[in-house]
């Protein structure tokens, strides 16, 4: 976890660079972090595609999601969907919004999206929510903070949420459990599509969906996950140059996280 | 919106590189864009894989989709389509035909086109065209002016046509508006397929499409897709020599379009 | 058309390179071309992955596929293919054995493979072909030349045949109309799967069907694809070296080729 | 095959790179190969993705899967798969363990992977194992020698078993086999998810099965394949760089490997 600013303003628009390469993110959606230092503020790139944002693009925003500071880029029309869910639950420091193709089928279809192989336990249970529902024929876009605080509400205690025609947000303690959840989300959503087409699912069952999410948010999983996507981002030429210092400082710290266990064996 | 033929005729030459990257056209398939300054005449390349295209190889036609000035190079054998269009629809200032994979199911089963997600509403209502219907059998190209004629009829006020067991035929008041649409366009299509598959599908609200139809076609919507779309033109190493001028011409456009809104919040 | 030996070689390294390149064949399959001034001989690979064929590996075979002079080259063990196809049809003048996943799904469920979109019309009439059938149980390779003589008796009059279990193979007048056939008819393999999904396939009437391969096989339509593909080849880093100089070569040739109707225009 | 540990190993790297590049392994996935001087030892990278590991990565292991010398690495929690089967089937050289997207569906939807095309032959029968059965709820990853067992029991005389919610294992005599086995394996089930989305599946009869299989694991096969998997590893700019000397030393064998036939020729 990087432990000052520039570590984790550099991590967001590496986050962003991941999602956009592991085709989750396009010319929409957007990808913001909490502030560690304080939580009643977050950071999130302004108004552009998340692929182009770089470390100059980030802005600071309160829980109303307004500039800490003024500024005179364009943001996010959407960006209430972060300040909303940030205020609802203390524990979130990271959320994306996504329209991702390999999750929309659901967000249209209404099939219940569940965890069907290890890697999709991360996502937990997925609730809908339709704007439809509580503010009738609007843009589709979540722009008011009610809209945003309706949808936190829809996604109560838990880590992703439907948005039926439109897409999908999900939630993580930090970047990089963010990043995880949302693309093995992606993942588990496709081979879910494919196993309805074979006509018979086989879901997990309860308790292994718990303990499989549970050990794969530990910090192992999680970083052999990261390094690999930095890789294939550094090798499709987007590794942005500020966070080239940060993909070095990353790699001391993989090794280092492996020595604990290792030490044990001989 | 460039305001001299060069610039209008380099933004041609990208949309080609733009609509050809994101796997809309591919050897065949056309885009054009109407003058500028003569609502009686447009743009289009010469007879090649749009992708190939030039500043060099295009040509400047009348409605009848005649060359103004003599030329030695061979033309689309479907460019009525551009011609009959724009002689019905004064509003119509672009044109693309095309035969994606995304769309050409629906041309196929004859499946309606509907929006199913937000950035789906842009394609609007989407008539089917059968050229047999009027012609019999032919080779199944729209090259009489008569054919032309009846496929603009069918897409009447409308804004793209499926064409049965051939393509689709979209329109826009602006290329880069065309661009938005033909894209998102097929990206409606692969998700609505995939909802199919699922074995249910829920649309957009008549009031939804048209909130959110007008909401997308805005200039911040449309500015960020166009930049994204570039850059990832330019990562597969194919924006034309002289379009890269126009391509960093866009940029500060685009910050100066982000101003006015910016300057409100302080 | 090249007219002699060494530019007929070079675009049959070309055309290997193609339909690689565009998904047809992999580690296997191949593609040969007759002599152009002996009917009874004809050119192909070594047994090595079409994609890393060079002028080099080359061999020139007779139609009993044997090699016309002593080589130390292995061959391709289903050559016979090739062989007995340029014995039963004296008009065909190239030839590809392929396993294309476009087209393998339909070698397997045994639904029939028939145009549906105006450039799968240049597949025509695809009969099937079974090997157990006249052979019982075998290794499913057509080695024997009684096999590849079973294979082109099923492909009749025919442009291109489905082998159960196995893949398909696919005949033209000339290496450019065989590599436009062969690409397209696996587009046109894609398209009717997800027709099929729909629940709903509309096909060309047969007027429609020979109108329309009739005007895609004339030469305009060819060198416009072909050069598309060149051109995609090019960008893959694999354009052969020898083959630089024949694609150099076949620009002018397309320029030329446009003159002829372009000057009847003024 | 290599006649000595620095070429295994190196060997080990390249079927990792090409596995990843090939779309079998991501993030995620194994693949080991036994030591060839003492089938009590194996070889495997230590814990990061696959496509990541170089030479320097490689730790040995007994067939209990501990390290043969102390080691700072963490090891791969699920490294008992390979231990277990290498304990089981002295004929086993080479072990993947992976969560391809191709066989994933299969994993979930309970359908049986049967061969549906030529190459596909070589994963012979495929049986399941559901952890679940003798386990109970885990964490779904096969970490305790009673789980690789019980994984080695199911698969038994078999080449690939499934593993229900999670993934497959596919297991070789040496790593060229094991690498036809794993990517045609995927091909394979590919294929076969899109006949049932046709509604009707042929398959290869028992003696089309055994006669096939036994024909494309001989070296010819196995070479072409491997030579072009290792040209598309190049092409991606993965190839490792001790491998790079290796791929050179395996150009001249299969030229060498291909003499014998053809001296017979003349």
């Amino acid at each position: 976890m990087p432990d000052n600013l520039t570590e984790i303003i550099e991590e967001l628009v590496l986050a962003n660079r991941i999602l956009s390469n592991e085709g989750v993110l396009d010319a929409f959606g957007h990808v913001s972090v909490r502030h560690p230092g304080d939580p009643s503020r977050y950071f999130i790139p302004r108004h552009r595609a998340p692929e182009l944002a770089e470390v100059s693009d980030i802005v600071e925003l309160n829980l109303d999601s307004e500039p800490v500071k003024p500024t005179e880029f364009r943001l996010y029309s959407e960006r209430v969907i972060h300040g909303e869910i940030y205020k609802a639950r203390p524990e979130v420091n990271a959320v994306c919004h996504h329209h991702a193709h390999a999750v929309l089928p659901f967000a249209i279809s209404g099939r219940e999206l569940v965890p069907v192989f290890h890697l999709g336990a991360v996502i937990g249970e997925v609730p809908f929510w339709d704007q439809r529902d509580e503010f009738g024929d609007t843009n589709m876009l979540v722009i008011k903070p009610a809209e945003g605080a309706s949808l936190a509400r829809a996604l109560g205690p838990h880590w992703m949420v439907l948005m039926r025609r439109h897409g999908a947000t999900v939630a993580g303690t930090s970047l990089r459990e963010l990043t995880f959840r949302t693309v093995f989300g992606c993942d588990n959503a496709k081979l879910l599509s494919q196993a309805i087409a074979h006509g018979h699912v086989d879901t997990l069952s309860p308790g292994e969906a718990k303990l499989t999410s549970a050990h794969q948010l530990r910090p192992p999983s999680q970083g052999r996950a990261w390094d690999y996507w930095v890789r294939r981002v550094e090798k499709a030429g987007l590794l942005p140059r500020p966070a080239k210092a940060a993909a070095a400082r990353s790699k001391p710290k993989a090794a280092k996280a492996s020595k604990p266990k290792a030490k044990k064996r001989r």
